[in-house]
């Protein structure tokens, strides 16, 4: 990666590239000139002096009054599309999924209006006031909380992802699927949470000593419950009650979710109704039907929690057309169950050569962090893919390692839905010589 | 502050007080079984068990399918009074702003919905792709980006506030104005915001030796505009695109504004169209007429652009009652136009004592940190106070230090409007015995 290599082409200036098909140094890119812009002429521009500009030309909104301020402020009309796909728009009596539109977003925030979301029976429409926390079983003192109990305790804030232990499942099928980031990898988003950790509530009721789980169930009509290691309740797990500051949303599990930093969506219960302190798993359907994961030898992986380290390229990203060849920056997100992200590496020539990605500041643990890279496109073709790893020194496989370990399966169909869980490989976006952005597999 | 105190009440387990009328170590609080919950009787509980539970009582919405997810979430009904107070609801040919109910919201992010605006010209409708950014003026090529040429540019994100210089000016009159958090401290706000760096543009454009200023100037029919100092246009200036993930909303400047970390709101420059770089001073009419700062001598201050170091409660504050004496969570938020905050203390005397509080994690520079403090009260009168010291060793001053500096106001009607700006003083909240939380001075 230390290897620079020098642009001959003429056609721009002497870029320095970190690796190869154009990845470019970010210092080397500043103060080169790189202008996207239209020069303006001498009319209206008032170039070196330090005199008043001449007026810009009036578009219509600047000459007319706009609309009053509203209480609870919602996206321009022109930003239409950037919204959740919705895959059970009619309320049919099964799952609904909302998939977040990260080749439109920035940043590592995602707004709590475009959070994904699955819900198994609808979103409940719950009254806080009657709404019940019970935490039970193997305890000393079983105890009921209300809200306003649980407002008065200790909280705390973090910024950290959930991501269904689904997302991603399309990459299971052995063609790759014409579908964007959206589609692909939309059932993972990041917030800041607030609440109260469950260890605190843990304090109150008391542990017997023959505990080990505890069974999460939600309030909605499908009562979703997920066993939890008692560890994990007892380490970072929280009684989520507010995203990015406001209340919870009712499709984030209004008024309260369980929020367990770097585990599987679903076990994050929303709309929790009581945390059952046990010597064992639960067994339930989720984690015995559903969320077990079949190996190529024919044996399954259960209780397989931890969202392992990923990454993916948002913008250049399949539907994302580039107009022209010239300077693009590269940018994604990169996350781990684990803990921090350490490194994100990005290829543009398919992983023959690699280089390291600026990234971001906040990096917190078990939360997005947002990566970049400038890039050069020469108009020919190119195959974009990043690669993370983590501060445990985690890796995320290519998808050949990944398939190798885990399978895939023929039925593309099928793999749309839950085929497969935890995939966590590089994707792959080709760029072809008229700027259009596929998925491929390389 | 590290004396310890002993509770001899006889009403609850032996706490450990860190200061005056109830403030509690965190570390004590813990593990005491202060129990805000109500028992559970024997029915329902499976204590002791490791037994699946005996089925909890079944609420309504946990009987019957909830409705389809949307394609953009917004709170639940239940959460109608968490909103922004607007005092130009009919949009008349005046100012408008809106505030965010602090006394509502947790942790350090200010969800988009909720963030203050002030608009001069109302919230007008732009048209992206007709937008346009000229950088003209003292440079060597004057230039003008759409918005589609500022994506391809390195972004970058950070979390950060943004304040009002006319913020908590209800705080200049010689009474405490009864009103709460929302309406003392509520133009002010924070996100993270992601866009290109102005330094990047600058040097694209180049700059003229002679070059000391910029003048930002919006596209609303106001064209508002305001002189910022060069300096700080290639420091860590901002032309923001993106808050919280998606483009900034329209009444944020949608789709984009210019964003001066630190630095007093109206700064900000919504809905931004030109930054014309100039050798002076515009002297425009924000910088000249409304926001300089009258002295008790007759001066004024003027170009006064740091928002310095501050912090209020949020909870308890005016008009959240505490229902009976016991255990609260006191909390709120801190920040610096200079830099992190280093450390808060709490007072629940009047300032006669003092404990430092928790701060929570991520501490960022120029950004809201949330404070917290384990506080019980006995049900006598108490004195809330929060008072915030930054990483550059600025303390907040006391309200007798802030007036003996910048004076006062004998008229309470006007200071609800911009009799002054840049207050910074503590701001205390009291409790009598019913509970009944009001504003002060202390």
């Amino acid at each position: 990666m230390s290897k620079r290599l020098r642009d001959t082409s003429g056609k721009s200036p002497p870029f320095e590239f970190v690796a190869g098909n154009g990845l470019i140094d970010r210092r080397v890119l500043l103060g080169r000139g790189v202008v996207f812009a239209g020069a303006l002429g001498a009319g209206g521009a008032g170039a070196l002096t330090g005199a008043a500009a001449e007026p810009l030309v009036d578009a219509p909104w600047s000459l007319a009054v706009g609309s009053a301020i509203p209480p609870y402020q919602t996206p321009s009309r022109f930003e239409k599309n950037v919204v959740r796909t919705v895959d059970n728009p009619n309320n049919e009596p099964r799952n609904s999924r909302a998939r977040t539109p990260h080749q439109l977003l920035k940043g590592i925030i995602t707004p709590n209006g475009l959070h994904f979301t699955i819900c198994h029976g609808g979103v409940p429409d719950i009254d806080p006031e009657q709404h019940r926390l019970v935490i039970h079983g193997l305890v000393k003192r079983p105890l009921e909380f209300t809200l306003e109990a649980l407002e008065r305790y200790p909280m705390v804030s973090r910024v950290g992802f959930v991501e269904c232990g689904g997302n991603s499942a399309p990459l299971f099928s052995n063609v790759a699927l014409q579908a964007n980031v959206q589609a692909l990898h939309g059932l993972a988003s990041c917030s800041e949470w607030t609440g109260v950790l469950l260890s605190t509530l843990l304090e109150e009721t008391g542990i017997d000593p023959k505990a080990k789980w505890m069974i999460a169930e939600g309030a909605d009509s499908p009562h979703l419950s997920r066993s939890v290691p008692l560890a994990k309740g007892l380490d970072d797990a929280m009684i989520a009650m507010y995203q990015n500051g406001e209340r919870i949303q009712p499709g984030q599990g209004y008024p309260m979710r369980l929020w367990l930093p770097g585990y599987e969506g679903n076990m994050n219960v929303k709309f929790l109704r009581r945390v059952q302190v046990t010597d064992q798993p639960g067994m339930t359907y989720f984690e015995s039907k559903i969320y077990t994961d079949p190996l190529p030898d024919g044996k399954d992986t259960q209780f397989y929690f931890v969202q392992e380290v990923k990454s993916f390229i948002t913008s250049p990203s399949h539907g994302l057309t580039l107009k022209e060849p010239g300077i693009y920056e590269i940018t994604g997100i990169a996350y781990s169950g684990t803990g921090r992200i350490a490194k994100v590496l990005v290829s543009a020539d398919g992983g023959k050569s690699w280089a390291e990605a600026a990234l971001q500041e906040p990096r917190l643990p078990k939360a997005f962090t947002r990566f970049s890279m400038p890039w050069r496109w020469d108009g020919g073709p190119a195959v974009l893919q990043s690669r993370a790893w983590d501060e445990g020194g985690n890796m995320q496989p290519t998808r050949e390692q990944f398939v190798a370990l885990r399978g895939q399966t023929t039925k593309p169909a099928s793999v749309l839905g839950f085929a497969g869980h935890h995939f966590n490989a590089i994707t792959s976006w080709g760029v072809d010589p008229k700027g259009e952005v596929k998925h491929v597999y390389a």
